[in-house]
């Protein structure tokens, strides 16, 4: 018997039209052989509708009450989508994260599974009934209501998929598969076939916008085939595989991810002693603002630089506390350039050959596009350039790495 | 410590205005000392909402999922009056059906409460919280959600302060009482200060509106006062108590209730043996047709007639199912009215008291009103006229029985 796991998002479920479409691609399923749980998000516009009511009566609602909240987004969801399949004929029961149960820590808000049980479920699938699990909430030991933060739906249907030993996880979205680039940029991207997991992490770390980072460490830590598919059109979407890195030539690039609205911060001269990075990071840090690529220099007469970049929204506020830490530290200077973008080329074929960064820095360079800021990993290399070549950058990479072709 | 129950429907946290005014009363009661357990239910127009999602995907959809789908109404709220009240510094912890937990029957969308564990809501009263419940929604004994049906919140808020020995069950609605009849009708009604639970309750089966007849009998049953009030202005509205029979003396006639949209059926000359009621009865109840007063006369020659009410929007199909047994019996003929009105005086009173029947009986002659059928119970005089005289029948009773006096 197959088991698979099938996650549907807002926008796949956002109106009674959506859900009978979802409806009659599950029956087809179902009459194929496979036993099938669902999960599913709320309805597109209903979270924010939710919360829009919430921030009427308060600007900061407390974190329990807005998890009780939010959940019944998805408790619609799995009510209406188990209608619309008995209305099929088809046995089907809703369960929500609570009922499953899924045990969290009391992280409101951003709560992380702990442990589910697959009791019921269990029972359910050995009755021939098609399960619809509420995405994005579980409860925790008390009993109370959490949920799991962004992307948290496709953090329950991994989790459930684990737990469930599935054949495989496939998350419909509104787009049909992982691409080599974005193809609002490059016409020529090229719909990836398989993918492996850490290629997926980090095109997800360097924007690329489809899967939630946290539901792809979680599928590649348990080793869960994970598909992604358009629930628009019938296809095979991306397989996103455990590569053992044994069994097959890999390209040596997957995929060019980018991030637009960033910007980027330089303190100079202050003192190269230890301590000193901690001493500038953890007021920003402490700020909530979340720091990426960080560079530190040698400079000269035993003052360093330090330049790192943060999300563009986060700039002002930024250089704020970067100017009051620059004068407890004696520092000469705070730099700053909300006009960047990063970007990133990927690939786990990277690993055992040379020559990647060399052909990047050409390509760009073949552009007359100046690199900024350069930060590498085992199967990345991401640069900071001017934001205004950012749509030109993308295109050069994605054909001096040949992506377009099979 | 005075423990409280309060309930709010629909319309009282209909908006967030609304739902801001409920926390600023709450506010009030609390700094005056009382510790709250408070049930709402879905903000007004939320579970219409629902019903027409669930029924674009099915004109019969499955009742456990309509369970699952119609308590997020009740669950929004919670959470929003619960910020609300987080929001005035206010310790505050709302619970769903199942978090409580409210144990009831599995008859999904009429279930039964069969048991109450106040575990969890004495903790937090004990803490000084205010505990909001979702009214209207428990769960079965396996896990699954169910719900109260009609007027469920008020049950809800009615068993639980039974269960928690509450001082008061307060009813908040958008009238501010209960009134001696109709004022729409009457303007001269009054608005009772206190009512018996048996007056409540012949009222509520005879048309009166304001509470369900199954929250009253509940009250009654545990001896809960009861308080009718108006969430929209401050008073001190109705209470409805339990009489004990000894310390007061009670007012002849309480009140006058009224049901429109009634129908008459007659079958005549049926045979007068045993069992020919139930016949005749029973394939109207499979029908789930509601049958109300039921009158049987002796006729000529061993035969007999049958009059009953049925609520006019069952009068066609009643009617169709009465021909057909007509002719299994033998009937002589299958008559029938809609066009008629229900009318009934109530009082505790009348125990002790002749002679209400014919002041009745006299203000109806009085103004040519004719009386179609009488029905009697220990407390209720009703009587069945033709429906253009409703509006003249309940002013003139009223006054024949000096209502409008204190």
């Amino acid at each position: 018997m197959t088991l698979i796991v099938e996650k549907f998002g807002g926008t796949s479920v956002g109106t009674i039209d959506r859900i009978n479409a979802v409806a009659d691609h599950l029956k087809g399923k179902h009459e194929s052989g496979e036993s099938l749980v669902v999960v599913v998000s709320a309805m597109s516009g209903e979270t924010n509708r939710l919360v829009a009511l919430a921030k009427e009566l308060s600007d900061t609602p407390v974190t329990r009450e807005m998890d009780v909240l939010l959940s019944t987004g998805e408790q619609v969801t799995i009510a209406l989508l188990s209608i619309a399949l008995e209305e099929r004929g088809l046995g089907s029961r809703s369960f929500t994260g609570a009922q499953v149960r899924i045990l969290t820590d009391n992280v409101y808000g951003k709560a992380r599974i702990r442990e589910i049980d697959d009791h019921n479920i269990q029972a359910e699938i050995e009755q021939g009934n098609i399960v619809i699990v509420a995405g994005f909430q579980g409860t925790d030991e008390h009993g109370n209501i959490t949920t799991l933060g962004r992307g948290g739906s496709d953090t329950s249907a991994v989790a459930l998929a684990a737990t469930l030993k599935a054949d495989e996880c496939r998350i419909y979205t509104d787009v049909n598969g992982i691409y080599t680039t974005d193809p609002r940029i490059e016409p020529e991207a090229r719909r990836l076939d398989r993918i492996t997991f850490e290629e997926m992490l980090e095109l997800a770390s360097a924007g690329a916008k489809v899967l939630q980072s946290r539901s792809v460490e979680f599928a590649g830590k348990y080793k869960v085939p994970l598909r992604v598919l358009s629930s628009f059109e019938p296809d095979t979407g991306t397989l996103i595989f455990y590569d053992s890195g044994e069994h097959m030539e890999q390209p040596l690039v997957s995929g060019i991810a980018y991030q637009k609205d960033e910007a980027k911060l330089t303190i100079r001269g202050i003192p190269d002693q230890p301590g000193v990075a901690h001493r500038v990071l953890e007021p920003i840090s402490s700020a909530n603002i979340n720091v990426d690529i960080i560079i530190q220099n040698l400079g000269a007469d035993g003052a360093t630089d330090m330049t790192f970049t943060v999300p563009r929204e986060d700039f002002d506020s930024c250089k704020t506390i970067l100017e009051n830490t620059a004068k407890e530290l004696g520092a000469a200077e705070v730099l700053g350039d909300s006009n960047i973008a990063k970007i990133a080329v990927v690939g786990v074929g990277m690993r055992s050959h040379s020559g990647v960064a060399d052909t990047m820095f050409k390509a760009l360079a073949d552009e007359g596009i100046n690199i900024q800021m350069i930060s590498t990993s085992e199967i990345k290399i991401s640069v900071v350039i001017d934001d205004r070549y950012l749509e030109l950058a993308v295109r050069a990479l994605h054909k001096a790495f040949g992506l377009a072709e099979v």
